[in-house]
């Protein structure tokens, strides 16, 4: 995998995550990011600002790429703790969205994110940039079928609620202890079916016209709305 | 301007925004955003897929461009009522976080929207894609000085808080009545003198290590919550 960004790649080193090697632009300083590049040994080499904007995947690189390990992804098992608070994701399929989540997750406190392997934003190099570094600190599961982890997640003694338009408001519903939270696609919400398979719903009390939230920003409410009581 | 997507043209249509001239990719079909310009008397144009590329400014404009009157601001007198939420900008640099900003206040049934003149995003065909149309719905003045501002929606009775890391959780706040709320900066939050002319302080309870929320998620997150008192 490929990051880019000062934030990002400084966030990496933080928590020592395996980078082979660092491309800098000729003529700029990074200060901290060289200091500890030398400190552990990873190969540093300056480009051209032109070469280095022809290995950029993302619109601002900042002057700086690493060519680091993909993303390791976790079991649900490992995700799963006492008072657990797990948020999963039917198909985000943005990885604008998915970066927002995750950073948004990580401020909430919440213990992993679980998404479906099939019809999902994967973790990228734009998901690393847009999580502002929070995915390093992110247990993320990919399943199969999010219908099998909801029920696994409800043996192992969670209550799963899926958001949805009609269903309750957060401050008439009990969020405290083990559980989930299933936010849905960009477009179509949660799925019937998944819908179907999860204990209750949660919405978000809205007061316009259009009440269309984008959906990291409705994740984020829904999250710290449910911090208050916990 | 120039508007692009599916959803934004068909937002403007809805609320009778002048347009100029409809660019539709040839070969795809547009059903409701054909049927309007043919009963409104809107040119329409059918261009190549690469006509149509050419002509975009954003990644996705999905077979479709419009041309229309650019923004039309506000002043403050419009925005202040009873009971009157405001929020104010102080500063936000991205398109897309002040077109999701928007889309985030205009679900929260916010009056209206303070942005300075300098060092601010200002309403152009990205903001108007992310705010996926609540642009149309929302009143946004563009002033002089932020801190001028504060000081007349104070003078018209408004109660003014500034985010801030250190600031009061809402729960602890009364958010009821005339307020405004002054979201930071991405990088720097509110500015210091903007933050002494402010009345009180607001700040989001967070859990995580980082503790770094986007501006639209953090804004989304407190305006929610003072909507919870409200």
């Amino acid at each position: 995998m490929q990051i880019e960004g000062r934030n990002s790649i400084l966030e990496a080193m933080y928590v020592n995550k395996k980078i082979d090697i660092i491309y800098l632009q000729q003529g700029l300083n990074f200060g901290e990011i060289e200091n500890l590049a030398k400190e552990r040994g990873i190969k540093v080499v300056r480009v051209s600002k032109i070469e280095l904007q022809k290995m950029s995947k993302t619109p601002k690189p900042q002057g700086v790429i690493a060519k680091m390990q993909d993303f390791e992804y976790c079991s649900i098992d490992d995700i799963i703790k006492d008072d657990g608070f797990v948020v999963l994701l039917d198909s985000i399929e943005d990885p604008h969205n998915l970066g927002s989540i995750i950073r948004t997750c990580e401020c909430a406190g919440v213990d992993g994110i679980i998404i479906p392997k099939h019809r999902s934003a994967e973790v990228n190099e734009t998901v690393v940039k847009t999580s502002a570094g929070a995915v390093n600190h992110m247990k993320i599961a990919k399943v199969g079928s999010l219908n099998d982890a909801i029920e696994y997640l409800q043996k192992c003694g969670y209550f799963v609620f899926a958001t949805a338009m009609d269903g309750e408001l957060c401050k008439d519903t009990n969020l405290k202890g083990k559980i989930g939270i299933v936010i849905g696609n960009e477009g179509n919400g949660v799925h019937r079916l998944t819908r179907q398979k999860c204990d209750g719903t949660l919405r978000i009390q809205m007061r316009g016209k259009l009440n269309s939230l984008n959906a990291s920003v409705a994740c984020g409410i829904i999250l710290f709305q449910a911090l208050e009581q916990r």
